[in-house]
């Protein structure tokens, strides 16, 4: 991703200190920040300074190697395991954070030489990271296939570079396509509570030089039935085995417009997003965040402060409303994800 | 209505003044503002320091009464006729403005003596005021019927007191129910970009006393979802005779969700709301507003100052979605808004 025209990752591992870009501060103000403790990595995932479901779980697997490189050596085994447990109750509903932590956990499983572990935590968890780059840039690839010259698209919250490695999910194909020069336009939720549409996805959009709108998440319906939208793709936190999808709350608020309107709605995510462990998506978890992000966005007072609120991160999108998934391995159409399991 | 214990209307009329609260300034200060001059009135309209659909309509008239209280006698009838423009180009999409500014204009329409239109004019602007409060009344009463004893409603931006003259459209039924000691529930909307909802709705709950959630206009789908909302009910800035309604940005969307979760839908609205001349919403014309209310709110910057914007304030819910309409004279099933016209 550029920002600025400085090319850079959103996640990366640099001299045993993690470096992430404080999505907290964009677009006001480009900061990054080096993480060399547990606790600090442990901060960012839950107050989002680092957030989006592939970005998440690179943190945690560069999380685990942080936490390794500043714990007890001859203790090693149980600290890490501190560490793993302590990452994984930050944010309940992305699974990649799992995921990749287990990978990250595993390759380490038959050491017990502790410089060793280093050495392979070390190259696992840039591994991770750059094979999640790789699937993100073979999603923009299969996704583009399905884009059209004069698409207009919609999508909602962040699923771009800022919420993975880099080059993102669902604004992977959007970038592949601009890339081709099609001819296309992309309409951007500004995703209340948090804004991840209004402050990262237009900000990415506009660092590219991709021609969008952001809208209110109130006008995605109106363009819909205006004839102004023809493809939906978001991103997900976790994907389940009859292919219910969890992302960002009001996505499905999209779908069933999308469905309304005729409209094909995609999920764009790689594999580490799949939890085939899940039968369906009613068991996923749901995040409750704080209310007070209804009521003020920085120092601003929205409303008054003892306004009863109620603020779930996430919903779940059933798959009658999913189109497909575009992944890695291609687009996998509704209700064959199950082929996954099997191969 | 009640602010702060003590009853006031949203608009009134008093010694040629028209007071009018502020509704920019709410939550934060409750300010009454004293309008003497038609361009305070007209800067008071599109500032949307007075805003709602029946309080704009009785605005309107009060405001053809400042407007002939300080124009040149000897000409009235002409300076009369330039203030009903300059007043009904301030907004485009709510009839009431017309259609109460209409009564006004036809009670003056025979008289050619200033002072005698100056006495006629004062008792109709007030007659307006005072019927729309009645109708309001009867609205609730009517809407009443239709809230069991446990209802859950979910309502979008603010059609209560501070959007009539007092008592409320959408919030009138929940009111009566809630003095009649019903057991409900009330899900607001913040409804961005203005966040009528959460500044005004919200408010105006807390000051009675009825229980709700402020919730992200994202969220209302999950809840819905969840069985957590068992009726939606909003207002309307104008009916067409076909009984599609145009309403705040949003609207659309919640009655695809209510259609797609099996969960009533109902307008309440005057019969000032409705225009009987359009056959169908299509034709409705929807205010297109200032992209800044996406940038910014109040001092605080939501996102970077050049984000590209699209900012409609309303969309039309087609009449397929919606249950029925709650008037001062019933509840109208849909599809028989066609036998107003006829009786």
């Amino acid at each position: 991703m550029k920002i600025n025209g400085i090319e850079t990752r959103t996640v990366y591992c640099k001299d045993n200190k993690l470096v992430i870009i404080n999505q907290n501060k964009l677009p006001f103000e480009v900061e990054f920040l080096e993480l060399e403790k547990i606790e600090e990595v442990l901060h960012a995932i839950s107050t989002m300074q680092v957030r989006g479901a592939p970005a998440i779980g690179a943190t945690g697997a560069f999380g685990l190697l942080i936490a390794l490189n500043n714990i007890d050596k001859s203790n090693w085994k149980i600290e890490l395991q501190k560490a793993y447990n302590s990452l994984l109750a930050t944010r309940p509903t992305a699974i990649d954070l799992k995921n990749c932590m287990d990978i990250a956990m595993d390759s380490v499983k038959e050491i017990s030489d502790y410089d060793t572990a280093m050495e392979i935590l070390n190259l696992t968890s840039n591994h991770i990271a750059d094979s999640s780059v790789a699937a993100c840039r073979k999603i923009g690839m299969f996704g583009n296939y399905l884009i059209k010259d004069g698409e207009r698209i919609l999508t909602h919250c962040n699923a771009g570079a800022l919420a993975t490695v880099d080059y993102g999910t669902a604004l992977a194909p959007i970038r592949q396509a601009f890339y081709e020069d099609k001819n296309i336009f992309v309409y951007v939720d500004e995703t209340r509570p948090r804004l991840q549409g209004a402050r990262l996805t237009a900000f990415e959009l506009s660092q590219e030089g991709i021609d969008y709108n952001l809208i209110a998440d109130n006008a995605a319906g109106y363009f819909m039935q205006k004839g102004k939208i023809s493809m939906v793709i978001t991103g997900a936190d976790r994907i389940a085995l009859n292919g219910d999808a969890a992302n960002k709350i009001g996505t499905y608020t999209k779908a069933v417009l999308a469905k309304e309107n005729g409209i094909p709605f995609y999920i764009a995510a790689p594999l580490t997003t799949f939890d085939l462990s899940l039968e369906s998506g009613k068991d996923i978890p749901i995040e409750e965040r704080d209310g007070k992000e209804l009521i003020e966005v920085g120092n601003a007072k929205l409303t008054f402060d003892n306004a009863k609120t109620a603020n779930p991160a996430f919903d779940v999108t059933p798959a009658q409303y999913i189109t497909g998934y575009i992944t890695e391995i291609g687009v996998i159409p509704s209700g064959e994800i199950v082929n996954i399991k099997k191969s």
